[in-house]
C-alpha cells in the first residue's frame, strides 16, 4: 500500500475526527475507496474504537431510487445505527461521478426529504467527510491518476496544526470586525468591488478536524456569514453546478440581494438557483481559501473552495456555526458556492483596514500594506 | 448485465426472503459482490424496502482485527442496526477466500465472542446468505470464470417451489421414522454402515428460503438432527476444514461418539476438531442433498453439502430447529460437517424400509426398491 494512504488515514482518524478509543465508528466505504478503508481500519483497530463499514456505492443507490415509485416511508434501523454512533467518517471516491445523473430528481428529492432525521443524527456525531482519489476523480479533475493522488495527498497531508494557527489569526480578525471589502482590479476582467456586513458573526476556523466545527478533509479556510450585500463580484473559476458547466458569472448586489447577473457559460444554471427561493438571492458564506497545498482547480468544490489565494461567496443557506446561539440565518433550500481568484490586483479590507492582498495575509510574509 | 444475476436477485428478495413493502433490509456486499448488490438493491426499490448496504471485505476485517489487541468490549450501534432490522442479506464473493488468513486466532475468536449479540439479533431478522460468483470462488472451485457462474446459477436459479414438494416427502419420512441407516457396498472404497435415531426429532426442508427455516442460497437438503449413532461412516468427498486440507476419513461410532477415526489426508485436523469439547465427538446434523444442479464438488460448504446423491454428518452442535421445543441437543462450540457420495451401492434404511437407494428417493422417478 502506498504509504500516503496510511497517512491520510492517520490525519482523518486522529487529527480531523478526534476517535477515542470504544467508540462506536461508522464507515462509508466508497465503491472505489476500499484502500482507504483498509488503511482507516487499521487505525482505527490500533485506537480500539468499533466499527460499522456502511457501502457507499452510487450504482446501488441508482438502482434502489430509479425502481422505488418516489414515496418513502423510512423505518428505523439506518436511523438506530446513527443515533448509537459517535464518529461517521464519509471515505468518498466513486468509479463513475455521473453514476446517478439518470435518477429523477422528484425521487432524489423525495428520499433526501424522508432521510431528514438519518442526516440529522449524522451530523449529531462527529462526521468528517474525505475523499480517496480515484481515476474517475481524475478524470472530472483533467488530470492523470497519479499526477492526481500527488495532488490530493499534498491537499490533506497538511501541517494543520500550524495552518490551523495561522487561521486562527484570520478568525480573529473578522470575528472583531464589522463590514468586509473585497476588490480586485484587473485589466483582464471585470470589477470586483463588494461589501457586505459581518457584524455580530463569528467566524469559522475551518482546519479539517472536529475540535474546529471543520468537517471535510481536506479543509483549510476561514469562513463567516455576511449579510446585507452591496456591489459587484466577478467570480473567474469554473465550476460544475448541478451538473452543469458554469464559468465567468458576475453578480450585482444591493441592499442584501442580488440585482442583476451575467455569465459566460450557465446563466441559465445561474437564473433557476436564483429562483429556487428567496434566501437564494442572498449570501449565505464568505470564505476564504487558506489551504496552499491546493494550487488548482479539479472541479471538486470540497478542494475547490479552499484553494490558496481563492474567495468564495455561497448564494443560499448560512452555517449556524457562524451565527449567534438561538438566531437563524440566511435560510434556503440551496448553498452554491462561487469562487474567485485573488492573488492578482486584488485586497479585502476589514472596517476599512487592507488584512489581505493578492492572497497574502497581513501578518504573513510578503504582505504588502501599500499597492 | 448478465440477466441471471437479475434473476439471482429476484430469488433471493421474493423466494428466500420473503421481503415486504416497508421492511428495513441490510444488505452486506461482499468485495466482489458489487453487481449483485446493484440488482437486489433494484428489486428491493421495487418491493419499496428500506435499504442500509454494508460492507463486507475480509480485507478491512483483517486490517481491523490485526490491530486490535485482542480486548473488545463492543458498542452498541451494530447492534442497534439489526434490532431494528426486518431482514439480513448477506451478499458473499470475496476477491481472495485468504484475505483474514493470518487475523490471530485468538483475535478472531475473542471478536466473534463479543459479537454474540450482534449475531444474535441478526439471526432474528429474516436473514439468507447467498455468493455471488467471483474469480476468487471459481479459482478454489479449480474452475473457469464463466464456467463457474454456470454453476453457480443452475445451483440458484432451481424450480424452488417444485423442490419444496419433493423434499416435503423426505421430511414426512424422517418425521415419521425412528431409526436411519445409511450403508454404502463399493469394492473401490471403505464400507459404510451406520444407524443412528431420529426419533421425536423434526426435520427441516430446507428449500432455500425463511418459510422452511432455510436461510441459504441455494439449499436444497432436508436435515434433521441423529443421536445414538453407531457403526461406521466413510467420507469420500474432499473437503477444506479451517483451512486445511482433508480428504477420505473414515469414522467408528459406539453409543453415539466416535471411537475410532482415520484420514487418507488431514487427520490431524479431524482429531483437533474431535478434541474441541465433548459435543465435537457426537453429530448434531444428518442431511441428504437434493439440489440436484449442484453436480461436482466446488470446496465451498454452502453448495458441497446440498449437492444431490450425498449425505452429510456433521460433528458438533445441532440446531434448534430439528429439537422438540425447549429441548437443547448436541451442545459444541463446532459444527463440522463431512460429506459421502451416496450415487453409487448406496441406500438409506427408515426403520427397515429402503427409502432411497443410489440417491434415488422412494418416490422419486427410477427408484429401485431392490437392489
Amino acid at each position: 500500500m502506498d504509504e500516503r494512504v496510511r497517512e491520510h488515514a492517520a490525519v482523518l482518524v486522529e487529527w480531523s475526527a478526534r476517535v477515542d478509543p470504544g467508540d462506536d465508528v461508522v464507515v462509508d466505504v466508497a465503491e472505489g475507496a476500499h484502500e482507504l478503508g483498509v488503511a482507516v481500519a487499521e487505525r482505527l483497530g490500533e485506537i480500539g474504537a468499533n466499527v460499522v463499514t456502511t457501502y457507499g456505492s452510487g450504482e446501488i443507490s441508482r438502482a434502489y431510487l430509479s425502481a422505488r415509485d418516489g414515496e418513502f416511508d423510512l423505518g428505523g434501523h439506518e436511523l438506530a445505527l446513527f443515533e448509537n454512533a459517535d464518529v461517521y467518517l464519509r471515505l468518498g471516491g466513486g468509479r463513475n461521478t455521473a453514476a446517478t445523473a439518470d435518477v429523477e430528481s422528484d425521487t432524489r428529492q423525495a428520499y433526501s426529504n424522508a432521510r431528514r432525521e438519518v442526516r440529522e443524527a449524522r451530523l449529531d456525531t462527529d462526521w468528517v467527510s474525505t475523499v480517496h482519489p480515484t481515476r474517475s476523480l481524475a478524470q472530472q479533475a483533467g488530470m492523470a491518476y497519479e499526477e492526481y493522488q500527488s495532488f490530493v495527498y499534498e491537499a490533506v497531508l497538511r501541517d494543520w496544526e500550524a495552518l490551523a494557527e495561522t487561521m486562527a489569526e484570520l478568525k480573529a480578525i473578522l470575528d472583531a470586525g464589522s463590514e468586509v471589502r473585497l476588490v480586485t482590479d484587473r485589466p483582464d476582467r471585470p470589477r470586483t468591488d463588494v461589501r457586505m456586513s459581518i457584524d455580530g458573526r463569528t467566524a469559522v476556523n475551518s482546519a479539517a478536524s472536529v475540535a474546529y466545527d471543520s468537517h471535510n478533509l481536506p479543509s483549510g479556510e476561514v469562513f463567516t456569514a455576511p449579510y446585507g450585500t452591496t456591489g459587484e463580484v466577478f467570480f473567474d473559476v469554473p465550476m460544475t453546478i448541478n451538473g452543469r458547466r458554469v464559468r465567468d458569472v458576475r453578480l450585482v448586489f444591493e441592499e442584501g440581494e442580488v440585482v442583476d447577473f451575467d455569465a459566460e457559460q450557465g446563466g441559465d444554471v445561474i437564473e433557476s438557483v436564483l429562483e429556487t427561493d428567496a434566501g437564494a438571492r442572498r449570501l449565505g458564506e464568505l470564505g476564504i481559501g487558506m489551504n496552499r497545498g491546493i494550487d488548482r482547480v479539479t472541479d471538486n468544490i470540497l478542494f475547490d473552495e479552499k484553494m490558496g489565494d481563492t474567495v468564495h461567496l455561497a448564494l443560499g443557506r448560512a452555517y449556524d456555526a457562524n451565527l449567534p446561539e438561538g438566531e437563524s440565518g440566511n435560510d434556503s433550500a440551496v448553498h452554491v458556492d462561487l469562487i474567485a481568484d485573488v492573488s492578482e490586483g486584488s485586497f479585502i479590507e476589514v472596517d476599512g483596514e487592507v488584512i489581505q492582498r493578492n492572497g497574502v495575509l497581513r501578518f504573513e510574509e510578503g504582505f504588502a500594506a501599500e499597492r
